[in-house]
């Protein structure tokens, strides 16, 4: 259920419809936005009768939503979210590349790493503290250490950190130290998870399910904004298909469908879709000529000598000249975007 | 790693080798089997070198073990792992039936059920008390109170009870509960979980995950194992394809496949994978007679009244009859398979 | 549309109805059933009024089908279509064997297999004469000798022979030879081919496509029947996904709900959609525990020797134990789904 | 086998090879490069002892291919193909723009269409005469009808035509009419059907089937040039996976994949793999950013009106914005990706 606010309604008439949500118990969202304000409600098992609010003064309409997603739904904010984190604007006019290893090896490997993108134009470090391994045995990240390590990193460049959570254990570690909360792809459906993040702050990038369709992949960011936190990052890494000549198939065409569907900003992870590092370039490109926000890349400046997944990072060179061209096709794909999506 | 004991190994032979063992920084997993001891090495990070265990008394031999999965596989441990569970034996001479509502509602209706469930022979009692919804605004389950009913109808009928952990957070609360912990297919790639389950010694009934690869389901297992827990029960629930005409697409030349691969149980679950109750019943014939050793079924006295997955809910005749065909299946097929498969 | 005669027309109303049909430019389908006649209407590209044909004697009413797929509706049929083929019943009460190599490799291998599977008790035969390769410079089947070589098998066995038609410029060879004609999953959606076998009057054995839903399924089926043709065995064969245990996924649950859908015999093929010789003993116990009509298996005396996909023919000795098994299940199962499927 | 010149080998050197290849039994595939020639070997059952040619005037080495793909790959043949039909280059320097209306319904429709599309700058016209419907009750397209008017519209306006065939019955009525025969991805595995097209000497638009995996893509195409013609165009128009948000999956990471491993022109369809009007425009820019070599659009003059797909269809306003960002971002990308693919 959706109430929209009159364009002249005050700030007055939207409390009083909010408390008139709540004495039926149910919560109230208040989404402002750039005309007018809408109200999404939640919590309702059955449906709820739209009489109830419809007479209260500043009310508009109250629309019955049948979809199950509300608060990422775009018909109840027209306007594009902007989540920001530092001075980077995700899902403003400039496409956002976050860029970094895949696993934070030492304060060295990070420092000198973070310098070095920083100077090729990076806007987010992203590396690995917690790694979700396949096997129990694989080298899994060098944890609170590595955390640490990634605080003193965005202390010394200013580059604000993305690294991932993978259990309500860390959650207050990870709040402490990190600017950019990851759900890894493995634990989209995590529930539990989800809703842990909905009571911070911190804006989350969602990584889509290797299985989930786009309405999951909406509810899990619903899950979220539900409990409160309205900055989710929304990032297509690759589904699983029978096709084998990558490691997955970059779902590329989800990113209009996305950007349709929702006001939520939408990047694409082109190593861990690909999982080679020839093919970064091109997808990178396409993922930007598709109209995604951003990009999240892998570098490293020795892939062979990685920690995890090195077949997949870029070095230092080809991060150079993706920023070239990601700078290049940008502002062309974006100014175009407007008038033609 | 795999250290393999001479048939005549004492038992103080097996003790100096995991001394030996865990003297080079690793642990030890004594296996033990019918005709002989092996003992299974993990936490290696690089190579060991056989040589520093092929010399101590009662060794046979040591094998290097290349692929990732070691305390699931069947290379390892010839002989079925039988998990007992109360009077249960669950990959033992007997098809095992886990049956029950989709979640439990009110301590009547799982009262009543329980006690129709018995009468027509089921082994084990499911019900969720904790349920993983793609909605946040879907029902998400009584939570710690559906625990307190499962547990009273437990003492009232004896049936052993199975239901699902969502979260490191509620896993306390489970463990003093249940007699068998479900770790649901969204969450077979939650490591911290199952990692958080490898403490415990209560079995696990663990799903294979919407698009996990046999390695990968094996490998969840191996998180389980690896910390010590060797009760694990593989369920085959469903995989997504394209294919629209059931729910998920059962995959169930997977059951061979895992009995080939592993000494672990497999049960399956063709409730969740049809999502169509008349399919229940053939699907649970196809799933003894390609050598399960047991199935999970939705069971509800009223479906069309269910508050979540009524669809796929039997009803308690549809269960009798259910019960009958598998009675007279089961010893024909499990008689074969141990001389055929 | 479908017009449902009265339980007593005569067959002079079914033939006046027909007359009525085809004076509209439509195409008459009359489906005589134990209890009435049904006629499918087919060639209306916009809605018939059913007016035009509900006042004609005989007619009980007219309905408008609104599935694209008429023919092979059990709505229009409710009784299961059996398919004659000497004194084969398929889709009648047993549940029928088709056995034989991957590819006719000789006079002698075929004579000598088709000798070893009828004393087995396999119901017909089949061999590639035509082979669908993948790729160009693979072993292509020895054509039109091949199929001499079956129908001389045929000749002194009885055994009804299946093979499988590559191209509409075969058509006449492959009718003149086989007793069968069999269209492979790569070719089911040669709507070409497939008009062409609705020309002939031999039975047709159409395999599901690699990635074919139900619905495309049957309507390749469809497209015989249109042409006039209502000899079709409907096979699944496994379907393509992201899970590699085995060569293709075998999607067994379509078997129920097949039958569900339309009266046409369902086969199951658990060879080629394994890829493994161990499974196809459990693979078969499945298909026939789900309700199949019957199983086709690949049966090599030296599989190490075959021309093409050894890996997954099973010996005689194998074939043997799968006969005693079917024989077995079958009568069990075919009783059973009677009553409760 | 290939057998790779030296750079000053003669054309009499080629010949004489080529005969000692031809003497052996085999086939010899001269393929004339930039800098040197190489010879593809075909026709061999088991190996070739590549001594027999090695020592033979002007051979550089002799190479085994074990990869089954020969004439299709790169590494036999590293400079690009370029298919020239009339004055359009595939695969040369420009992004070529396939457009025209999913079916030919009539004379004065392809007229007007072609020359409005003409104005806007496409490169060919597409239309389809024999149309491979699902349903057997769907418009099978105009026929032999349909291709007269493709000739007709062509001759008009000069735009090279392509349309599919569907039959190796109505190949030589398609080779009479149309510059370009197109294979339908259903076809992809109709390998009677490509056989015939290896016989000709008109260029072949190959689809990837619903399922194909790149090696069987790559295989197709082989069975093209395998019989002798060299101009295959692959085409990648959207793969079946569980993701539902469009009609296919657009697997757009295939592009620099197959640009990597073969020679050949690789162009999209993003219109019959979005199924969506709004998607082709952000889906064609990615395809140009991921290196295509071209793009297939459906575009309609009215699409409401179109006889089949219409939903999928553009308007001619939205291809002259197409062309618009094709012209701005082709040669943006095709300077780049020469330098840093």
């Amino acid at each position: 259920m959706l109430v929209v606010m009159k364009a002249d309604a005050t700030a007055e008439d939207v409390v009083r419809v909010c408390s008139a949500i709540e004495a039926l118990g149910l919560t109230a969202h208040p989404i402002p936005g750039q005309s007018r304000t809408a109200i999404g409600i939640t919590g309702n098992v059955g449906p709820v009768d739209p009489a109830q609010l419809s007479n209260v003064d500043g009310v508009k309409e109250v629309i019955r939503v049948t979809r199950p997603h509300k608060l990422t739904n775009r018909e109840m904010k027209p306007e594009d979210s902007v989540i920001r984190v530092g001075d980077v604007e995700i899902g403003g006019p400039d496409v956002v590349v976050f860029a970094g290893p895949c696993s934070v090896e030492s304060y060295e490997q990070m420092s000198v790493i973070a310098r070095e993108l920083k100077a090729r134009g990076a806007h987010l470090l992203r590396g690995g503290a917690f790694k979700p391994r396949t096997s129990p045995y694989s080298f899994q990240g060098l944890g609170e250490e590595g955390l640490e390590i990634l605080s003193a990193v965005r202390n010394e460049t200013g580059l604000p950190i993305v690294s991932e959570l993978l259990s309500t254990d860390e959650l207050d570690l990870v709040v402490e130290h990190v600017d950019v909360i990851q759900v890894g792809a493995r634990n989209m459906h995590n529930y539990a998870l989800l809703r842990a993040l909905g009571q911070t702050r911190k804006p989350v990038f969602l990584k889509r399910g290797l299985s989930a369709t786009l309405e999951e992949f909406l509810l899990a960011a619903e899950y979220i904004m539900a409990g409160g936190n309205p900055g989710v990052i929304l990032c297509e890494r690759g589904i699983r298909t029978f096709s084998t000549h990558c490691r997955f198939t970059l779902d590329l065409s989800i990113v209009p469908v996305l950007k349709r569907a929702t006001h939520l900003p939408v990047v694409v992870d082109p190593s861990h879709a690909t999982g080679q590092r020839d093919l970064v370039l091109p997808m990178t490109r396409a993922s930007v000529a598709a109209g995604a926000d951003g990009v999240m890349v892998e570098v490293h400046p020795e892939p062979e000598r990685a920690y995890s997944d090195g077949a997949q990072a870029i070095t230092l060179d080809m991060f150079e000249e993706l920023m070239t061209q990601v700078r290049q096709l940008g502002p062309l794909i974006r100014q175009r975007s407007a008038v033609s999506l």
